[in-house]
């Protein structure tokens, strides 16, 4: 049996249920009937999601010497497009049916004794494939014709290599050298599907690494370590990524080598990410559509050239479900009275859990106890994302934090006021949300414990 | 006269040319000829960015208790945009020109013997003033008809307004509480104007405050006070900032009180934020269209009711727009030959500048300087963006941080290596960008020194 084969409907289900209730992720206008292929994320995924885009921004912009950032439109000159060639090639083939009217997709028409059907319907009578452009469309300034046609980005990278030369006068940088940007980007998908994994409007964290011609290759493989290093980091495992090195045939013709990182979702192996040698293919396609030179000159070798580029290409939301999906774990456990049960606890890395500390007094009705456990979370919380939580069993705020995949929780008990004695006066006791271990943790060293473990 | 009347286009035009020769901003699409009203963020203007961005998110949710974040799409369910009044109400006049087909503001013709003209052509045959909505427009799927309109989202509130059950059902918080968040909005102005100020693709940091219907007005004022303590705190003083009452007769219907938050910009005094009560007007308006209860239920006074909200409304665009001018200064300045020369010089705040320290060797052709430099900025660049420069004369580099806001700049020199006695050994020289004053500091003392100021 091969990957793509071994699926889990019913984990993902759960998963997708778990992130409704909990906060992560929500249908687009869902009170009125949901937007097809279009999410929100509420607060638990909000924070998830800058978690991840931080971190993706520090190890690839501020922490390094060599990358520079970019925060470029949305909105895009149709010259743009079309030089890039997204206004004439990047299409789905499309087929009408007669009967119906249904549009469907060519190459995924059910067959009946040979003959493509309408799945709608069941209708012969369809039309010849047409190009449906995926790319939104849209109109800008007060005429609604050809003249003012604009385009939502089916991809952040275009911008970067349109203001390359803007960068590299204004940026002071040597090649080789790359433009980062985080952003959202669009696609009119036909049939969004897999949760949040195929849909029409998406974040992208691309990089777009620029070369001499002749250090493509190997700056190609650098990337690819670079990027499943990263993934690493984040908490998902390298057993589980994939690396498909994309074959000849089905690369884009101008890319001289492409790797996909995949990871094995509940619904099948798929890409997270794209890492492609794309050479001088798209600045010399807008050098030639604006007549703008886009080189480089090189002060040593006094060369004067367009430069090659390295594009390792993730998808924000992808990686998020990723996370969630490597998190989502569901355990027997016996409690002190000998009864079992299922926890439910999402095991995100530390550094990208949404909430990083739970911070519980035993009860809420002792006002020492809840000045202590405030005191507690003030010092806390200017550092890290915390959540104070005084309502009901301690077993229960536990629960919902493992569910929230927070990894520590602290509870400011009796022998914090120094009931028991003195020597556990001040210490509190922190809960690991993954081996449900506890232990006694002085208030002074909670922050010096904390904090390297979230960062 | 009035603060409105005191405008400085001088000021402005080189404010808008340092943005452009530094990489802070640059027009979308420029080697095309441009996107009217769109802009990108170069290198440094990305980073202000985001510090503006991170800084608002940490103080309005990461730091609070009763706030959590949103993460809403862009693309919005036509429904959601009918509800709250935008597709009916959200439009300019315009009329027609019949000689050359230009489309006009309605309000904004010129008059010639009384006679409303057409700017383009003078001519006077004009069609009848029509409401032209300001939303962008675009088809989702496969059909492209009314039944498949749906808009870029005008303002990042109503998704707050359709999730507010969501949240309210999974983040377990009571009233008073907010949701906030930051993102994209579109506006398809007939007249961007004022370089960013006013744009067709913006971005906003929106939080909708909820609580019940007697506490609306002291929230109101508690929130006007908040945000303008925002402002200061990122280095806009608050002598620059007025507020607006905004008069009966100005203010949406719905809305029991509005201040506006306004700067004075080199082209006038100018609107940042807006903080309206908008009573339960938003919520009930969603409620009666989607047929779906949005209420809260008072666990101690057993009462059920649509809340009312706070909404504090800052752009982006334009609180970084304001950080920039308040930035930008020009002195005079003699050096040690007694040569005086003009000193460009952005005085960002240390929190939000760009980037935070610059790194300089003396000289670049002696490696134990070099190695040293590398050494301190290693040493740095976890912690805070940094930028190692060793090209040309150290005034040169000196004043190259000095246009791009960098507070403090290092230079590594053979003091550092010992050559001038034990006693300055590694020791740097500390530059301070505001008074140009210089002093020694251990490179051990560098990140406990600086740290603090830059958070």
């Amino acid at each position: 049996m091969s990957a793509e084969e071994q699926t889990d409907p019913q984990r993902m289900e759960k998963i997708v249920s778990l992130c409704k209730r909990r906060g992560f992720i929500f249908q687009s206008g869902e009170i009125y009937g949901g937007l097809n292929g279009v999410w929100d994320y509420g607060p638990l995924g909000a924070e998830l999601k800058r978690n991840l885009k931080d971190y993706w921004w520090r190890v690839m912009v501020r922490e390094r010497d060599d990358i520079v950032g970019l925060d470029g439109s949305i909105l895009t000159h149709r010259a743009v497009l079309k030089a890039s060639g997204h206004e004439d090639t990047f299409s789905d083939p499309m087929v009408d049916c007669r009967t119906c009217n249904a549009r469907l997709r060519a190459d995924q028409l059910p067959e009946k004794n040979g003959a493509p059907q309408c799945p709608s319907c069941g209708g012969k009578d369809l039309t010849e494939p047409r190009a449906f452009n995926l790319m939104f469309r849209t109109n800008m300034g007060a005429s609604e014709d050809e003249s003012s046609v604009a385009y939502l980005r089916p991809e952040t990278a275009q911008s970067i290599f349109v203001q390359f030369k803007n960068v590299l006068d204004t940026a002071r940088k040597k090649l080789p050298f790359g433009i980062a940007q985080i952003g959202k980007a669009f696609r009119n998908e036909i049939n969004p599907r897999n949760y949040i994994f195929r849909s029409r409007e998406f974040e992208q964290m691309e990089l777009e690494y620029f070369c001499a011609p002749d250090d493509g290759m190997r700056l190609l493989d650098y990337w690819l370590e670079e990027r499943l290093r990263f993934y690493e980091n984040i908490g998902i495992p390298r057993t589980k990524l994939h690396v498909l090195t994309v074959p000849d045939a089905d690369r884009a013709f101008y890319s001289k080598g492409t790797y996909d990182i995949e990871y094995e979702f509940p619904f099948g192996v798929q890409e997270l990410e794209g890492v492609a040698y794309r050479t001088d293919y798209d600045l010399m396609a807008h050098q030639n559509a604006s007549g703008k030179p886009l080189e480089y000159f090189d002060e040593e070798t006094k060369a004067k050239f367009v430069p090659h580029v390295v594009e390792p290409s993730a998808g924000v939301d992808r990686t998020l479900l990723a996370l969630i999906c490597e998190a989502y774990d569901e355990e027997t456990i016996t409690d002190e009275k000998g009864k079992s049960e299922t926890r439910t606890v999402m095991r995100f890395h530390p550094r990208m859990a949404p909430i990083k500390v739970g911070v519980f007094p035993l009860l809420k009705n002792k006002p020492e106890l809840v000045a202590k456990a405030r005191e507690a979370h003030a010092l806390l919380k200017s550092h890290m994302m915390t959540f104070y939580d005084e309502a009901g069993a301690i077993g229960r705020r536990y629960r919902r934090q493992d569910e929230a995949g927070t990894p520590f929780c602290l509870t400011i008990d009796f022998e914090t006021l120094g009931e028991r004695g003195d020597e556990l006066r001040d210490t509190v006791t922190l809960r690991y949300r993954d081996s449900m271990k506890q232990e006694r943790v002085k208030i002074a060293d909670l922050l010096t414990t904390l904090l390297p473990q979230v960062l």
